[in-house]
């Protein structure tokens, strides 16, 4: 029988013994992270579903995976026999978890409904919506006919789990403040004052990209993503980290400085676990929490202690201000792009060759050869994500995982798509290119021109201060839709400075979100298109928002792309392109070989050269 | 002493003498209207300001026109000396009425804010907004430190405005299910349905336009909208129409036939003022009524008599469906804009030739000539708004309103701009069009290019099931922005069926707007450019949205414009449009001339040939 569906049967037995009617595990962990630690995997655990995101609902006759456009046909692949069936969201007919617990799964249930989660990994915001749909069904809080009630069971896994992996804890590092462009007084300053402005006397960071750009540390904690478990909790005369775990109470000589370092910086450095009787020790004062990242958990204790009008629910000022970067940051992300492109076109000259010669090379052993060139970068810390190295109908997955045994070949003819990125002491990188192997069909010139239009018409956009990125979107679309062509998966994403690669508040999707585009953001450029069992294609660059003056209609913006790695443009069909379009192209071209070619080995140079000719 | 500061000085005593720390007054009247009665002109009347947008605040010692960016030019000239300072919204840095009072007037203020609102002309929604934005600057309703109240004073200004017009009450018609598409009968078998599925067992229809559809009855109550000042109240059983005032006691022949036929639906015709008892009536219902529409006296009234759990608050199902137009309607649509076409068509002719000739043509002349030749249409029933007929720097006002006495001429240079409209007894339509009249400056052909492309581009549009206005909004700015230009209000609204030439949900614009774009929907597609001093261009076509077909990618939706008027091109700059878009540009006049040309005079079906060829 399947292990998966084993799993469940334990899941529902537990359910049961326990009264409960549904069951809610996310894929995330105590601080709303992304990308968990292994110990978070409970879905993966669950179902074997491996994508980035997907949370479970449990009923005792449903099992349900909610996940997005990017990760269907992966769930399509793995459920079955799980017992579990794929919910898709980001569709226009999306129901998410709120609702189909409130409308779909017990909307006949007279008496209580009653639904546990785990208070540990599901945020307040999260459960507020929970609540929200229920009320809006017409079934209230309490015990009775058409009730609620919601369980908190933390951790509740841990007991069906075993072998369950341990809190991380890696190696702390610190940024110094000419690496960072600003030291971490002058952030735990800025800091004091948003809370001064919200009246508030103590706040407590929860997300852990928040806390390690505070703090200007770094660790491993999560693969690719260079955070440290921990909590943050800054009074206007104290700074309480709460992050030392059991052995790091005898922590690594780094790990050591590291603490010293901040100690003497006035930062207390605190057990991870002691983070409940910081804020129980909070007593009359006013604290700042973020719902978005607060887990359900902490709430509570929150709560308990504090009390409502202890309680100043809003977002974090944290994350637009890590959006902007500052011109330090914004040189090292130039210079991590430069660098990144040395490896690539190393990859991808190496790629060809191999080609050439008829050499076998799997869509694996690519993926080890950019990492190889990679760490030959002084500063390199590692890979900012999974390189994502798929060839042909692999390429049609957008988030596809490359098998590291038995992995496709890449074949010369179609399209390699490799999307990848490197993390360094002085920024981060995310670029996919889409490369013809050989000879390739009519469909595959054209999708591949038609993603390109896309990527060049976001690049070249000018506009006004205020433009958000679901106003911006559709440029990155408008060349597909035309042809009644789409992608299902967001257009761009900000990009951490030495952290993660993903990150917020801004975004180029059709969600609304109100965060504008101003100069300083460093984000990625991204469409695609995806035809199963056929080819994928998708143009991956980072760019910065720029100013680009003020005039009578008001204050303009613009990207600069930062990305450095050739365009191939054998394939372009030209007539789908206008000439501004193709100018862009010739430009982007030289860019790349004028920053490159001086770097580059002669034989690669004069290759290069080549690929950037103008068309 | 100018008259609105002398006003203004009697309403800062009656403030005083009351006690209020504020008043807030709308533009609006008791049903939400945008363009409200003459009765409820309660801004005009205190500020001389006759923008359709405009709200006021007064306190001891400011007094402020918040408007949007449409008005800001016409409020500069008309505030001096009121007293009055504009605060401009629709600008990234707007301060709305709400947060203006928590945040700015009343910040400091230890003790109580008593705020004074006219709950007659204030939306539920509005009254929330104020008490939102208290609450979170920290202050809670009640009385003591930090704290404020909300005073309801219905027609506050009765006592001052002497001379106030009286309740609109103009003879009533109907329109036979034929014309309309639908029958009465089977838009309240509908609105029952939705009662239903919403769990009441009543709903107050408040806004004037949803009671008309509804009713399949039009009139003239307000200027340009055929609406009736009413209230609709349906149960599972009843449909109470609270519409008959003073004089109706005794109706013309029109009015007592259409409220005979409506009897003979089943629909109570009953006095306007008995509404309250209508709600009293419903004790033991749940009544439906949206907080957008729903004002703050009515609010009060349904509180006392059915309580919290018999009101429920939620969007009107109505405009909705109103936007969505059903096949009899769309063809009537068509009709009306061959009809309006053949109208202004001899309208241009007759004004080019006028020009040509030497004659003395005012903006004010042109406006009225529009109208003669549109009376000449059967089911003509009036203009849909005041004619927009502005020459040259008239025109930068992107609502400029014609004087009826000294109107300015219509010089032989530069750009004529007229954005007018009728009312059909089978649709509704709204057209402007920029006439070069004579010689035109380089500048004034690149705007006018430019506005083009982005008409045309907006035009061209095939988008996904589930875009939304705000998505596709930088189609239609996106060639002004490369060029660092812009334009200050929405770029298209939706048009009602022989009812207000602007209505809901949909639009474009950025603000966030989740109702998609989805097949029969009736819009207009309205860019422009406005430059103080100089000119103003601005195109706008009306389009019906339609299917364009369903692939592996999704469905996709297209916009087929129905407006038909040719478009000048004699200034256009081809080099500033892409072949797509001059193939557009051709075959729209070429639409024209072969719908227009069979039922227009030789003479004028000739010289719209030439104005419609090919460039």
């Amino acid at each position: 029988m399947n292990t998966y569906f084993q799993r469940l049967q334990k899941v529902r037995q537990m359910m049961e013994s326990n009264g409960w009617d549904a069951l809610v595990i996310t894929a995330s962990d105590p601080h709303s992270s992304e990308y968990p630690g292994l110990r978070w995997k409970q879905v993966q655990w669950l179902t074997g579903f491996a994508g980035e995101c997907g949370d479970l609902v449990i009923t005792k006759d449903h099992a349900g995976l909610w996940t997005d456009t990017r990760y269907f046909i992966q769930a399509n692949k793995v459920l079955p026999g799980t017992g579990y069936e794929l919910h898709k969201t980001r569709v226009p007919e999306q129901v998410l978890i709120p609702e189909w617990l409130a409308k779909h799964a017990f909307a006949d249930k007279e008496g209580q409904v009653v639904v546990a989660l785990d208070g540990m990994t599901q945020t307040l915001s999260a459960v507020s919506d929970i609540r929200s749909a229920f009320e809006e069904a017409g079934r209230s809080e309490g015990t009775g006919a058409m009730t609620y009630s919601l369980v908190n069971a933390p951790d509740l896994l841990d007991e069906l789990w075993e072998d369950r992996p341990a809190y991380p804890q890696s190696p702390i590092i610190t940024l110094s403040a000419e690496l960072a462009g600003e030291s971490r007084q002058e952030r735990i300053a800025w800091l004091r004052s948003e809370m001064e402005a919200k009246k508030c006397s103590a706040i407590l960071l929860t997300a852990l990209d928040e806390i390690v750009w505070m703090l200007n540390v770094r660790g491993s904690d999560v693969n690719y993503n260079p955070v440290i478990y921990s909590y943050l909790l800054v009074t206007q005369d104290k700074v309480q980290w709460y992050v030392v775990k059991n052995s790091h109470v005898a922590p690594d000589g780094e790990t050591a400085a590291s603490f010293d370092e901040l100690r003497k910086d006035a930062v207390d450095v605190l057990p991870y676990s002691d983070v409940e009787m910081g804020i129980a020790a909070l007593e009359g004062k006013r604290l700042w929490a973020d719902p978005g990242t607060l887990n359900y958990n902490l709430y509570n204790v929150i709560m308990a202690n504090l009390g409502q009008e202890g309680l100043q629910l809003a977002q974090s000022p944290v994350p637009l201000r890590k959006s902007i970067k500052n011109p330090t940051e914004i040189k090292g992300f130039i210079e991590a792009n430069i660098e990144e492109g040395i490896a690539l076109e190393r990859f991808f000259y190496w790629l060809e060759h191999q080609l050439s010669a008829g050499e076998t090379v799997t869509e694996w052993e690519a993926s080890e050869k950019i990492t190889s060139y990679r760490q030959q970068i002084p500063g390199y810390m590692g890979d900012s994500f999974e390189t994502i190295s798929a060839y042909g109908p692999g390429a049609a997955l957008p988030h596809y995982v490359t098998p590291m045994e038995n992995a496709p070949v890449i074949e010369p003819h179609g399209f390699y798509l490799c999307d990848t990125g490197g993390q360094y002491l002085f920024g981060t990188t995310d670029t996919t290119r889409t490369m013809p192997c050989g000879p390739c069909t009519e469909l595959e010139k054209e999708d591949y021109t038609l993603v390109l239009k896309c990527h060049i018409d976001l690049s070249m956009a000018i506009f006004p201060k205020g433009t958000c990125g679901c106003h911006l979107d559709i440029l990155v679309r408008n060349g597909l839709w035309q042809q009644k062509r789409n992608f299902g998966h967001g257009s761009g994403h900000g990009v951490g400075f030495f952290l993660n690669v993903h990150e917020g508040p801004q975004e180029f999707r059709q969600n609304f979100n109100s965060y504008p585009y101003v100069p300083g953001i460093v984000n990625t450029n991204e469409p695609g298109i995806y035809r199963e069992g056929m080819h994928g294609v998708r143009h991956e660059n980072v760019f910065v928002v720029e100013d680009a003056g003020t005039n009578e209609f008001g204050t303009w913006y613009r990207f600069n792309t930062i990305t450095r790695c050739h365009i191939d443009t054998s394939v372009v069909k030209k007539e789908l392109l206008t000439p501004e379009e193709i100018k862009w192209l010739n430009d982007y071209n030289a860019s790349v070989y004028r920053d490159l070619a001086p770097r580059l080995a002669p034989e690669i140079a004069a290759w290069l050269k080549e690929k950037c000719r103008a068309i």
